[in-house]
């Protein structure tokens, strides 16, 4: 578990973690979830299910390849399809996988799991690379 | 400014809020930017973007007609554009608008624009209502 | 209306006709919905609605400022929502609109409305520019 | 390959042919890419390559297990990626993959392969069945 400079202040709150080290090529994010993440309906609030997609997927673009980091990508668009419902006291777990794409933009999808597997939402996005104008 | 009963947890996380007092059929979810809702480029992170566009959204389809409450919805799926930066420092509101759709499903658009009214990010989704079985 | 050189294929075949005339920024693509572009439920087929839409956005990301002509462009990513169904026998509009972007990339929103203006389907688009390398 | 009774007219104006005997829950559908199906750049048109993706994802929604019939679906939303240009001269084959949902609302992805394997465009997409009310 490794983490490129540029420390994320949205992580510090919501208290979600990046793994690059898998050396698959997938960046992971991973929450526990807790009652602080719930929507009124006591399940993990889908802006926070995305915040974990996201992170997962930009995070996924940008790796370097060898390298346990990542450069920073801007997120495009996103696509979200909810599921299942994140129950509090779970650990989810969102992989990023690259489908596609070219030096400036990637296409992305996602998977947002919990321990037993369960699908619990899945995503696809466009990023861009910072690194050259696009 | 009201609010239905049914705190979510991620507001107070986040703090954002939610303003269904408008009267025009349109939930508003507004933040004040701060560092701790940045990523690692110091903007804005998407999924807290997303937070507050899902949840004007969700809010805009549960309206109660001629209350200033929301009845609880599901967000079945939803799609982000980025379109600008959000800023550490302004503040950013969030509003839905209903589009079509019927008793269960109803299809809902979002806006996410700064004080000067910069669009930073829009979306469209699909919400279901919880208050009969679909 | 108008037309750039570099007639498509597909409208030929399914008799879309495109008007890049509007001088508002905006290009149109409309169809009269015979049998031969509906669903086995007898209604217009989702992609032929697509193919509308797709057609009025990226002839609306590509126009040429002042001209009624078009540049073109390529569909990075789609997202249609339908709500309604488009019925044999009438005449459906698509219209393009440029939300934001930049050189490379826009981002565009479309409407398929009829004559009566009823809102069919609605979607939002990436779109890439031909003309630089991104 | 069998089909269902109620035949598409779009499926006769565009060609494409629908294959719902994997026995594997997936519905397929090809087509042999034509000039017609080009658009203005000569590469299969963005709504062509969602014709045949959103009629593989809802013949999948709607395939009756254990036979190789589908029953008629209505396509809520769709968000499409475009990965590849489809090539004039390729048999292109999209397929669909129900990856959630209850008995009315279901989740389908979606991927458009040739005959190498090349991804062309993917999918995702929800379905609401016809036979009963949501």
């Amino acid at each position: 578990m490794s983490r490129p400079e540029g420390e994320a202040g949205s992580r510090g709150l919501i208290g979600y973690n990046v793994d690059l080290s898998g050396g698959d090529g997938r960046a992971r994010c991973w929450l526990d979830v807790a009652e602080a993440h719930a929507n009124r309906r006591g399940i993990l609030h889908g802006g926070i299910a995305t915040t974990l997609l996201d992170t997962a997927m930009g995070s996924t673009a940008g790796l370097v390849p060898g390298e346990a980091r990542s450069t920073p990508v801007s997120t495009v668009s996103l696509t979200i399809q909810f599921l299942a419902p994140g129950r509090v006291g779970t650990r989810l777990t969102a992989t990023g996988n690259v489908t596609g794409g070219g030096r400036s933009l990637k296409f992305v999808e996602g998977e947002l799991r919990d321990e037993e597997g369960t699908l619990i939402a899945s995503a696809t996005g466009v990023f861009k690379s910072m690194t050259r104008d696009a």
